[in-house]
């Protein structure tokens, strides 16, 4: 068999931070667990940690076996022109979720619906990190974001819920751009009504 | 011990009715499943099945162990001013699962995002029985009712996964009427938007 060009004992050390980093992300969350904490645990150098996985965003992607980085695609849904973000942002997430990557993506988004941990790392780090600092760049008082990015999560989510949990008809094979034409909008008005 | 006023005869003839009743609504589903079928199964008469139970959609809480009947409930919150329904279907949600009830009713959702069986129930008898007709009579073409009242079901099924699975803040702790003033309007566009 032919071995990869990476040495065995690196691979090893690979392996142990991404047994620390899980059991650290599990006991204290995203937000609390540190690149310098998990390698004080793994017992190696916090370079070497973000040596092997960059950012603890993609150290956690990485342990989280994501497919893809919401990290990178919100952000990218989002920037444009601001009276078509709600759209964009529906677009896309179709377009992902429909996509090979999408499977992936949604049993992680189904292990939440029953998993506290999963929940948890689902609330704290697509929600709290991305979703809402892409919501504040959009909104004109940045205090609102949790508030918006919350409802706008309840839209997305029940999305992914009905069609392709629930997989009701006609929403389960409808055209994805008439779901963003229908759902868009509402996304729109969670960034942009008044909160009184 | 005492015993209820209920002759044990009558008590086994009607748990063996919603054994049967269990077996067939999983076997055919909501829809297909008949009274008669039921009955015939059970080796009853279906006059008898409605004597216990009342109409299928009754016996069907029953076998779900529902706290709550949608049949009633729906209607009830999308009857009254045809511009105020949304708001009125979201606060209405919200009473009810906000309510000792509502931890049933959330127990259900959660079994049909994990269970093929429960999934299929909720979608034929929720969505595509009670929820579809109410919305018939709220737009102006019937043939539209499957997306708009699909739609709907996003943005319900949504506000649930974060409020009550995700238990996503601000909105798992927000006052219900906020939460009906900034999601019912989307319920209405769901109703009234055009569809192309």
């Amino acid at each position: 068999m032919k071995r990869s060009g990476r040495r065995p004992g690196n691979q090893d050390t690979r392996t142990s931070i991404l047994e620390v980093a899980r059991r650290t992300f599990a006991e204290k969350g995203f937000d609390k667990a540190s690149i310098r904490a998990i390698a004080g645990d793994a017992g190696v150098d916090p370079a070497l940690v973000h040596h092997y996985f960059g950012t603890k965003e993609k150290l956690f992607l990485e342990v989280m076996n994501a497919p893809i980085n919401p990290g990178e695609l919100i952000p990218q849904a989002l920037a444009g022109p601001r009276e078509e973000a709600g759209i964009r942002l529906i677009r896309m997430a179709l377009s992902v979720w429909d996509s090979p990557a999408g499977t992936a993506a949604l049993a992680m988004f189904r292990s939440a619906l029953s998993n506290e941990w999963t929940a948890r790392l689902l609330r704290e780090f697509v929600v709290t990190q991305i979703l809402r600092r892409a919501v504040r760049e959009l909104i004109v008082d940045p205090e609102e974001a949790p508030l918006r990015s919350a409802l706008v999560a309840t839209q997305i989510a029940g999305l992914m819920v009905v069609r392709y949990v629930l997989r009701l008809e006609p929403v389960a094979s409808a055209d994805p751009e008439l779901l963003a034409t229908m759902i868009g909008p509402n996304i729109q008005r969670f960034l942009d009504e008044p909160l009184d």
